[in-house]
């Protein structure tokens, strides 16, 4: 069995790199710590590729709409900077170019007899996770077992971006299991950051923050149960948004756990934090692409999207409160683990700046996060694990360093009594968190419009040291709405170790003292802006705000 | 123990008949079998207090608001009237009149002192179905096992409610574990149909449909988890809407199997067919109710809500299309089970007076109802009952009859990925039915806006012969959103029995032999108009022009 498993993930391996025209190959691939500059100093690309994948996704489908560009030409630039990406920093499961190029010429065809796009998204290529599924392309989701099927169906999020015009080209690589933070599997290793290969890209959407990280794409398509989207999109300096569950459709998605509905997993994009000449900031992809697929009405496909269309006077409403100053609550420390320097740094950095331009920042105590952190690493495994270790065991493939740590072989799996206790517990959490923000609104007389806060204990962390989830998973335990603001990155001049630090627990113990100002010098930073459920809207408006006033940098 | 459950029940009714003020009593009770009349003719209510518990909502709370009329004195109408409806029909869990005029009575000091409403149902008494938490009453929920905890909580949608200006007064009778749709206790027995006490008020939110159908109510709250509030509207010839999961708040609300959250119970309220001289049609009285909870922004308390304001342009959208004709599906049978004749009558009623009045009606084949029937009654039992009989043999009660026939005691419980299986069936089985609307939709052209169907197989039915929930549940199961439309009442000389019918299955050969023309002359007669989830303005509308078409008649 185990001599099979290996072959068949080699075979996968080969099947990926014949995937990659000739032409497209690199010689002689970089040494350097950092692949982050190779793209545009290799010579492989034109300058109009580079100018291409160096822009905003925004200004390209206008350019597309208008007929100043061809989806042909939008469309090999990224599959060429893909290439490049995937031989860089190993991030690929699928690529098709063959099939991206032919849908492109589809709709420059469409284009030339209509003399307009056929949706918002004309045009644009959309790299993708792989949970979503494109008929005729494998699925693997980084466990070997389910190599060699070949999709029937179609995700609905892919149905719905095809009739805005998306194209697609890839889909990026995962950890086996969906459920850690780093993005290792048995099928083609590790996928590393490309600003740095000592650095995780994040996950589990790690290989669409590599990818968009490297410019191999301008909008990737993440998941987040536990921090899957926010995680890498903080680790490659994106911005990404975490939707609350039903806002955008994740039916006939692949997943681990599938039918598991305590705490939903949510797709969401991930896109750059500047575009061109890196002056122009683009929270704004975030946004084109959550109203391109609400305009195909999802919930006309996938029962569990709520009928929301995109809400305008939600972000106005945001707008017209900023002359006056919004109203923002923030915490450093949720009471388990202590972050880093650099992330404290990150979050002072976002709370002086607002608090410098005329908004009230209040502190927010973080409530029963203990609680609410292993409440849902219980939810995680309230089948024993069964469901994961069938489809890991069913290739003899063994399981990666990251899951032998976080899945305890000894968890039984729970009933349907104690499942429907554990929802109750949930319910009443979410309520009790509701009741403290309406509390500081009525204490400071004034609606509270967000909460600043970190995603996670670190900056972009070392390989195999994520080990605390709770910055992002208590948010989706509370299905709060999270767009990821970047903010800085590590310095070891600034960020120094702490001294005769007393900790909060081992974990926290264990995390600080791996903190080593050398080894993250240069590591991004981020923040999540918090808001209520289904207040994408509104939070996307006020990272808008936050980034504007950062001005964000996208190299140290 | 069987001792002590009986004495329990028997304090409780104890405690239920001293709270009726000796003057509400009744001297003789009325030996008929209709009660229906009893309240006008009893002179126990003056010209003032039939006057009021004869309006609609909608003109009560304007009165109420324009200082015409007190708050005490609505309250004690109502009061005196439920007082009658539970001694005529056996109706109330909790009574509790001083509560209500002492809050009517700082709402009318409220209103001397500032001149206005507190808010939009400023001094209208609401009853509640015995799952609302009001502090210092019991819910027992007709568990024996609960009796005697006083409530120390609120739930959400109560403390909604009351911030609205609603006032309390009585929580309505359920049967014993709220999965039927009869309403039967170890409590205080049977509730009874007004309008014959052979026939059933229905279930599970039966206590409210006797209570608002005999206007011992004007507007009452109810929940549905398989038909719960749209069967007792159906059987007392009201309004009733099933919102969508979501839309109204549930947090804090008492429940069987609470925590099951596979197929959500929600909560919504029934309402009369018409006020005042019964031809002021007031479908308008539960759109009073959805605003009034919805404008104190739910979502802010419970964080199942869905902030979702209420949109008067999706109802807009449905009034700019009345004159050109709304596009509507419908079926009388579901293939599962074929409704007595005066249901099939009420289908075409309604169908033939749509057509008449330049709608587009056409036949809707329902997809897969046996298998989503099947499915639900299995997400009910997926405990294995363990929920359920825990808190019944808490007491050492017995099982009502209806339990006895409903609840498989070989039925075992199902594990953790049996229930993610369960969540995928349901998943799919919704999106099917989506895709099937847009098939309709692309062959017809055009969007279809509702579709009408049975709630019931048969007319107010017979005590202990409620055996098929399908029509109702698997609407649960889709969680659509659906209103109940009062169409007519069964008619011995034309709802004759079918002759030489072959049935489509046991099940169904039961239902039909059980039809007997004589039995069930004069017993209401409804449809349901159902909308996509979370369609609550567009259904309404719909609703609300099939009302204003079929010119109610309130008796027969």
């Amino acid at each position: 069995m185990s001599s099979n498993w290996e072959q068949l993930a080699a075979d996968k391996q080969t099947r990926i790199n014949d995937s990659i025209p000739e032409e497209w190959r690199i010689q002689e691939l970089p040494t350097e710590d950092s692949v982050f500059d190779f793209p545009a100093k290799s010579g492989l690309l034109t300058d109009q590729e580079l100018s291409i994948t160096g822009s905003s996704a925004t200004d390209l489908v206008q350019q597309l709409a208008q007929g100043k560009l061809k989806a042909v030409d939008v469309t090999i630039a990224f599959c060429k900077r893909a290439a490049l990406a995937h031989q860089l920093v190993n991030c690929c499961l699928e690529f098709f170019p063959e099939m991206a190029i032919a849908q492109a010429k589809e709709l420059d065809a469409y284009y030339d007899t209509h003399k307009k796009p056929v949706g918002p998204l004309h045009g644009l290529p959309i790299s993708l996770k792989d949970q979503l599924r494109v008929k005729g392309l494998e699925t693997s989701m980084g466990y070997v077992s389910w190599l060699g099927k070949y999709d029937t169906t179609e995700s609905v999020l892919v149905t719905v971006l095809r009739k805005a015009g998306a194209i697609f080209y890839t889909k990026t690589s995962v950890p086996q299991t969906l459920m850690v933070c780093e993005t290792v599997n048995n099928i083609i290793g590790r996928t590393l950051n490309p600003r740095n290969k000592n650095w995780s890209c994040g996950g589990s959407s790690g290989g669409e923050g590599a990818m968009v990280g490297i410019r191999g794409g301008v909008i990737g398509v993440g998941t987040d149960i536990g921090g899957s989207i926010r995680v890498p999109s903080a680790f490659n300096f994106l911005y990404g948004i975490r939707p609350s569950h039903g806002r955008m459709p994740y039916a006939k998605m692949a997943n681990s756990m599938e039918g598991q509905e305590t705490v939903h997993s949510v797709v969401g994009p991930m896109a750059h934090s500047a575009a061109g000449d890196l002056s122009t900031l683009i929270v704004k992809d975030l946004r084109l692409f959550l109203t391109s697929v609400l305009g195909q009405e999802p919930w006309k496909y996938d029962s569990k999207v709520v009928p929301i269309p995109w809400r305008p006077a939600d972000e106005e409403a945001i707008k017209l409160k900023i002359p006056d100053g919004l109203t923002l609550g923030y915490y450093a420390c949720d009471g388990v683990v202590l972050p880093h320097p650099p992330i404290l740094r990150g979050v002072e950095t976002v709370v002086s700046t607002l608090k410098k331009n005329g908004h009230t920042l209040t502190p927010w105590t973080p409530h029963k996060h203990d609680f609410a952190h292993n409440l849902i690493n219980n939810i995680y495994a309230s089948d024993g694990n069964t469901d994961v270790f069938k489809d890991i065991n069913a290739s003899g493939e063994p399981s990666i360093p990251n899951i032998k740590d976080l899945l305890n072989p000894d968890i039984k799996q729970i009933d349907m009594n104690q499942l429907w206790d554990t929802h109750l517990k949930k319910w009443n959490y979410q309520s009790e968190y509701l009741e403290k923000w309406r509390e500081l609104e009525e204490q400071l007389g004034k609606e509270l419009d967000a909460i600043i806060a970190p995603i996670t204990a670190t900056a972009a962390i070392r390989h195999n040291q994520f080990r605390y989830y709770g910055y992002a998973s208590v948010i989706n335990l509370l299905d709060f709405t999270s767009v990821v603001v970047p903010v800085t990155f590590a310095d070891k001049t600034v960020d120094l170790k702490k001294a005769d630090y007393q900790p909060l627990s081992d974990l926290d113990a264990t995390v600080q003292a791996e903190y080593d100002p050398e080894a993250y010098h240069g590591a991004p930073v981020a923040v999540q802006v918090i808001g209520r459920k289904l207040s994408e809207e509104r939070t996307l408006a006020i990272a808008e705000e936050i980034g504007r006033l950062l001005g964000n940098p996208v190299t140290p």
